[in-house]
């Protein structure tokens, strides 16, 4: 095997900190790094602090040959990115004509030009520094190699960092590292408590050859088993996988919903594409949250027609006809009225598939004393239709809407599959 | 001033350094530590392997007086922060009674008590740890306080990891440690460019006691000044930060469209609560993503009547009553079918106030040929109305629905200010 080139990466900011923002660019840089077979080893979240800067700069530089780092390149007081790189490399900040002139279009083009002068410390870069023009915003990034390492200082602001790193960074890491391959597999598997799945397949997992590993990842009540393979030769290692798989394949065939997948939406949206099949969503307590998952995935719109939010009572009764007697019986967290608003939905958007979700997501109860937490959803196949409830008093609102929105695709899937079977 | 305490944490996983999970446990406690005045200091994200779990816990114990750590103590192979814990503690691991107990009942619970043995490593614990009953997982909490340091072990699943920390141990720290108070106002301004911004209140900026901090958050082309006072006395804190935010006023004013408040979906609701509005979405292009923000804010129920995802273009026709015509004539992107869904969308859940977006988010254009990246959306104010277009190219789908839903609620927070003055 070929040495791995490794990374670390620093997340610069009093905001990931204070808890105020989600680090969302190590995620990013982490996938796009494990698609070209480089680890990310550690993660270090420092603060805006030249002094907490430079420790975390020497540590990662230690454990791995390439370090990214992410933040504090603004224009303002708080950002000491720059300087911390500068004190570090032993080198000083001078004006870059290039960046300089790519800052003044990008003004232009912003019609911002008379902000120049305050801006031109943006146009500053380390002496050693090789510079990439930043398309999306005023911070160039640099990349100092030096010692048989690399250091990339990247801006902070999530769609600057992703052109940067998928279009520039990624290529240019590719030319200089002699790389080896990742390649990964996740296996979605449902009705199986991970306990209970760990001793089952203990003597399969025991026996892995060196180079493949294993992470049990639960989300909601799916837990995805996700195999990973390094090495030199992509094809062998594929074959690898598939014959591992081959292996794990009896012991948990049954309560297998997807041999490969990450988020349950996408492993959704193929299997609609797959059959031409149509879908829409009536929710209540999620409130938007799986018109929004399904709709975050690129090529939806041939599938998904549309969705409803009556998150009213009244306009559960208005637009999807639901019956107010039935509200008045079963009141409208019930197992009726979910099923009401699926057949309702099925009908207003004309498609052979329809979810609905009705419940309390709390803090505080309904106008009918419902019970926080509980919900009942309905999935309508055509003309199968399935109603469920969960009850999850100990999970807070967002969470709830997450767990629920994550658990209806997962039956819908789970019903799909077995459909097919 | 007294001692503060400060904080580390650890996140443990390779789901996280993967870029598979979003580590959303660091914000959480960050923020709760922040409540109760203790900064994080830095974030440790390492792989589940034992010598990187105690390098980071060497590292952090000697930055802060308490350590978190999450992840990496479920029943499966890949799970070894326990054994790294009684390594680095010197210590062995022991079957504690009472968390077996604790165990058993909710295996029982949860009909699974043929899984007791399997799950009985669960119940070892750290022979000096303090145990934490864990409500929600099989897993406990452990806390080991040596030499004036304190190391607290959680589970890394996020909903058991809430009630952990917010019932448990923050009480806990609260008794055990003199801590200091910390305040923060978050200022959102609107149509000031960053950097004019710094140079506008920088004299301001650089008069600031030293007790008062300041961060420029940007969020969408809204800019989050956050402004953080740390000390003893509460009052005088709070006093001191209405004084400066009193000399900032003048150099801001017509910019500010929140005084205090993080989320905008969060200061939309209090404007709505108070005014008695109440609002409905039709989104094409956000896919859901302004509805589900919006039900994100507990008690939003009394102003949020619903929500409708109109999107293929028939439903924009069958359901809001937009006109072929206008589609026909000025395609389905723009501003003519914005303002249509809006003013539909308006009379069919009947509120005060109504807000549509249609656009392509991409990669891929749509039916029309319309350029991705485009964006119109309509906000209807009663007999008010305002259509804007935004053209973003450069972002992703995700981004693009979260930038657009992001600026749709900060245009009508603007409005609806501006409407009060």
């Amino acid at each position: 095997m070929k040495k791995v080139a490794t990374a670390a990466l620093i997340t610069i900011g009093d905001e990931i900190l204070s808890g105020i923002t989600v680090d969302t660019n190590s995620s990013f840089i982490a996938s796009e790094l494990k698609k070209i077979g480089i680890p990310v080893k550690q993660i270090f979240t420092v603060s805006d602090d030249i002094g907490s800067i430079k420790t975390a700069m020497k540590r990662a530089l230690d454990i791995a040959e390439i370090v990214f780092t992410t933040g504090g390149i603004g224009p303002t007081k708080d950002d000491k990115t720059k300087t911390a790189y500068a004190e570090f490399f032993q080198d000083k900040l001078t004006l870059d004509e290039e960046t300089f002139h790519h800052l003044k279009q990008l003004l232009i083009k912003r019609k911002r030009e008379h902000l120049l002068e305050i801006n031109k410390g943006q146009a500053e870069v380390l002496s050693k520094a090789k510079v990439i023009q930043n398309d999306n915003g005023t911070a160039p990034c640099m990349v100092i190699e030096e010692n048989g390492k690399t250091a990339i200082c990247l801006p902070g602001v999530p769609f600057e960092v992703k052109p940067l790193v998928g279009e520039k960074i990624i290529p240019f890491l590719t030319e200089k590292y002699q790389l080896n391959h990742i390649v990964t597999r996740i296996i979605s598997v449902v009705n199986f408590p991970e306990s209970l799945l760990s001793e089952t397949i203990s003597d399969w997992e025991l026996a892995l050859p060196e180079q493949i590993s294993l992470s049990y990842l639960p989300i909601g009540t799916r837990i995805k088993l996700r195999l990973t393979a390094v090495g030199n030769d992509k094809e062998a290692l594929e074959n690898e996988l598939n014959d591992q798989i081959s292996k794990l394949r009896p012991y948990i065939e049954g309560h297998v919903i997807a041999w490969d997948g990450n988020e349950i939406q996408v492993i959704l949206k193929e299997i609609l594409s797959d059959r031409n099949l149509t879908i829409s969503t009536a929710e209540s307590c999620t409130g938007g949250e799986i018109a929004k998952l399904i709709t975050g995935v690129s090529g939806c719109s041939t599938t998904f027609l549309g969705g409803i939010i009556p998150y009213d009572f009244h306009k559960k009764i208005e637009i999807l006809g639901v019956s107010p007697r039935t509200i008045e019986e079963k009141t409208v967290v019930s197992a009726e009225v979910a099923q009401e608003m699926s057949l309702g939905c099925q009908k207003l958007f004309k498609t052979d598939i329809s979810v609905s979700t009705t419940g309390v997501a709390g803090p505080n109860t309904d106008e009918f004393n419902n019970q926080v937490g509980e919900v009942f959803y309905s999935i309508r196949v055509k003309d199968f239709e399935q109603t469920n409830r969960l009850f999850l008093p100990h999970l807070d609102r967002k969470d709830f809407m997450f767990f629920v929105a994550q658990r209806v695709l997962q039956d819908l899937v789970e019903i799909l599959v077995k459909e097919n079977d």
